[in-house]
């Protein structure tokens, strides 16, 4: 893999690809350089276009016989840097677009990889199914982007992550072979799954182009509430009810602390809390199910019962559809709304349910030590064990050194994290910003039999060679 | 890789793992060597009973020192020669029995690779949790082959397959170094995902001692019924409306042709066919719900709404448990029930569910063209698309014909089958038996990128060598 791409390799790729193929446009590349929280700027010699899949074999083949490096890009939604180029030819998959299949009976969707969620959604909606991945950025992640960082989010609890959400892969291999996974199967045990290589590889065993996503019904009735809790084991406690009592049709229950809730209520617009009792925790619930009335009847009980045994000290049931996104934006303005409390030292970390309470309560009192005055916003996926532990500078404190310590502070957290059997990046991935952190913590084992399976399947490492091991 | 180990090798093993870790006696190796069906016959210089990981290590280390391989086995209920040795090293997991974990809070069981999946259904009742892998063998098949084989059953439809009832798994690899991949965690984004290699690779990658398993709740109200129907075509009709009214809450959706009915209640004591009307195909159906009696009342609707729509011709809903077993039996009682009939050509294929009835018809015509007289006997998992797709041979038939012509018929509906884009292997692997099969179909770019990464793995491939590409 050479650092530079030689001009004759430009050359071909241009010829290639023709005109409206490829771009080296400044203006055009920009928005496709810089990360959305401008923490990654990037370089490339080429912007590539492709406009189908045996463009983007083309394109590989070239760079892979040259031994020039490829990073692959979605929706540049991606928050630890790993489709930001640092010099690499950029393949954007933003004109692999077509839905190619829609299947009732299958409960299947045929699409490409630069089909943003959003348009997922849609197009599973017109087929009276619906597909169950749920994340802020909808509207720019694409399904490749998606499939190649195992995408998570809300909905993981009752779904799974976009892991169990594929069942079959096409995608472009790192030496420009197209390989046809495209299968729509449930069931199929022909030797090793390759489509499950490709699923969180971050871009570095090929370029997925295409997918056949499972889709799952639409459900009849829909639930909302937030509690109030006393803390976190109180959260948990009402989390094991809630899947006992329904039988698995918990679609999200998440966390937020009481200074996420009121910093949510300060900082944005239009918001409010609709609890009555002030509690150091606020959990948000949400239940659907096939029979119409059923989630509210559902979340009632559950929440009646966790009243009287004082789990909960409050709750509040959404009245209304526009209710239920109100308290969804009290959770989905986290990230947002530390905007105005200076910088953020954010963890996108996981432990096992049984340990979160003692995750937060041993990392909160150990950074409070060392670092002190900085506030705690935790909130996230509680449900899965995934927990956004981001931490806020002081109250008028010094911004500067709290940048400064970022990965000091990172560090505790982490330690902490793996000691109690969790993982450093539940859902974002390494890309190449935690790739050095995540070998700290890594078995030499592991890590060598990963590094096998690349050097297997990439033995130039032309695939987004910066990122992971 | 020697295909016959040295008389040294044999010695370090057995001084190794000590007095009873260890046996070449013929009577406690016959029936490890022996397939259930008798179809498979093996051999092998010494089988080994590791008590532990450590031993499972220090085994392995052995042989891949000396490039002796090594063939790991269950509980020997496999179906295509994967856990018969031909001269390797037997390497059994019977003693690793253990329940390391059960925890009601990260619904999780940590058990090692040699408990049966009775044992482990057990295990999760006890915490209040249910294990939801269901399969016939349930009383002799073990953790570590369900893995190995990505083990499905009936319950698939609404549960997955063993890969996505896996959380972590524990390993030894093919150099005999251990992989501590026992992690609980529903999120986990830190680099290629070890594990979901290690399922299904039918021991070619590894010998996995112990599994982190998922739990879901036990449901409170569960419903059975028998339909009619004319063909697959309503059939799968039925399955659509059966998983939009209940928002996925179809636990098993099995379709049995008529005559395996009849030969079920023909050759098995005790079983009846409880349908007024005889249709080509039957269907059993089961709900399960959170919510006490919810489950039957949504199969009552469910069934008289396809009655009134002339979609199924006739149905019996369970009146109880006990009827509800008997509706179970006939389907279950298939495979034995064909052993009064002579040898049957048995094919675990699947096809997107759109093309079942496509298949069925399509299937059945040719090979009545071909083979006049053979008897069709197709039952299964219709909701996943996997059909064991049975070929009897003709009444008063010639059975040494019938079975010489074997090869001949599977290469008919492996045809067709992956013509339609399904699997010639749904759910029982490849072993030693179909792997030659499936090269047939595979793509030359996928066939190279599997051997790649088993390389990788495996250089000297000790590992199971006969079994996969």
């Amino acid at each position: 893999m050479t650092a530079v791409a030689p001009s004759a390799v430009l050359d071909r790729l241009k010829a290639t690809l023709g005109p409206g193929g490829w771009s080296d446009d400044p203006d055009r590349l920009a928005p496709k350089l810089v990360e959305w929280r401008e923490r990654w700027h990037g370089a490339t010699p080429l912007l590539v276009l492709p406009r189908c899949t045996r463009e983007v074999a083309a394109v590989v083949a070239i760079c892979a016989e040259a031994g020039v490096a490829i990073t692959p890009q979605g929706g540049n939604t991606g928050l630890v840097g790993g489709q930001i180029p640092q010099g690499e030819i950029l393949l954007s998959t933003e004109r692999l677009r077509a839905v190619r299949d829609a299947d009732r009976l299958d409960d299947v969707l045929v699409v490409e990889a630069g089909l943003t969620l959003a348009e997922t959604h849609a197009a599973a909606l017109e087929l009276g199914r619906r597909f169950p991945l749920d994340l802020a950025s909808e509207g720019s992640a694409t399904i490749g982007g998606l499939i190649s960082t195992n995408a998570g989010g809300t909905a993981v609890l009752r779904y799974g992550s976009m892991r169990g959400l594929v069942l079959g892969i096409e995608a472009v291999l790192p030496d420009g072979q197209v390989w046809d996974g495209l299968k729509r199967l449930r069931k199929d045990n022909t030797g090793y799954d390759l489509k499950q290589m490709l699923i969180g590889a971050e871009g570095t065993l090929g370029v997925v182009t295409a997918a056949a996503l499972k889709l799952v019904p639409v459900l009849a009735s829909r639930a909302v509430a937030l509690a109030a809790v006393a803390g976190p084991r109180e959260a948990i406690e009402l989390l094991v009810r809630a899947k006992d009592e329904t039988g698995g049709e918990v679609e999200a229950f998440e966390l937020i602390s009481r200074l996420g809730v009121e910093l949510a209520v300060k900082n944005l617009v239009g918001l409010r809390d609709p609890l009555e009792t002030i509690t150091p925790w606020v959990v948000l619930v949400e239940i659907a199910s096939a029979s119409p009335g059923a989630a509210e009847a559902l979340l009632e009980r559950l929440l009646a019962h966790a009243l009287e045994d004082q789990i909960i000290a409050n709750a509040a049931l959404a009245q209304s559809g526009e209710q239920a996104k109100a308290f969804w934006a009290l959770r989905e303005g986290q990230s947002a709304t530390q905007k105005a409390e200076g910088p953020a030292w954010k963890h996108d970390v996981s432990v096992p349910i049984s340990r979160i309470a003692s995750f937060l309560e041993t990392a909160t009192a150990r950074l409070g030590e060392r670092f002190p005055g900085v506030r705690v916003d935790a909130f996230g996926h509680v449900g899965d064990g995934n927990i956004h532990f981001d931490v806020l500078a002081p109250v008028n404190g010094d911004y500067a050194l709290h940048t400064a310590r970022r990965d000091e502070g990172a560090r505790l957290v982490h330690d902490l994290v793996v000691s109690l059997g969790g993982s450093i990046s539940a859902e974002h991935g390494l890309g190449s910003m935690k790739t050095a952190e995540a070998l700290r913590y890594k078995s030499p084992v592991e890590v060598a039999a990963l590094r096998a399976l690349r050097q297997a399947l990439d033995p130039k490492r032309i695939m987004n060679p910066r990122v992971l091991f």
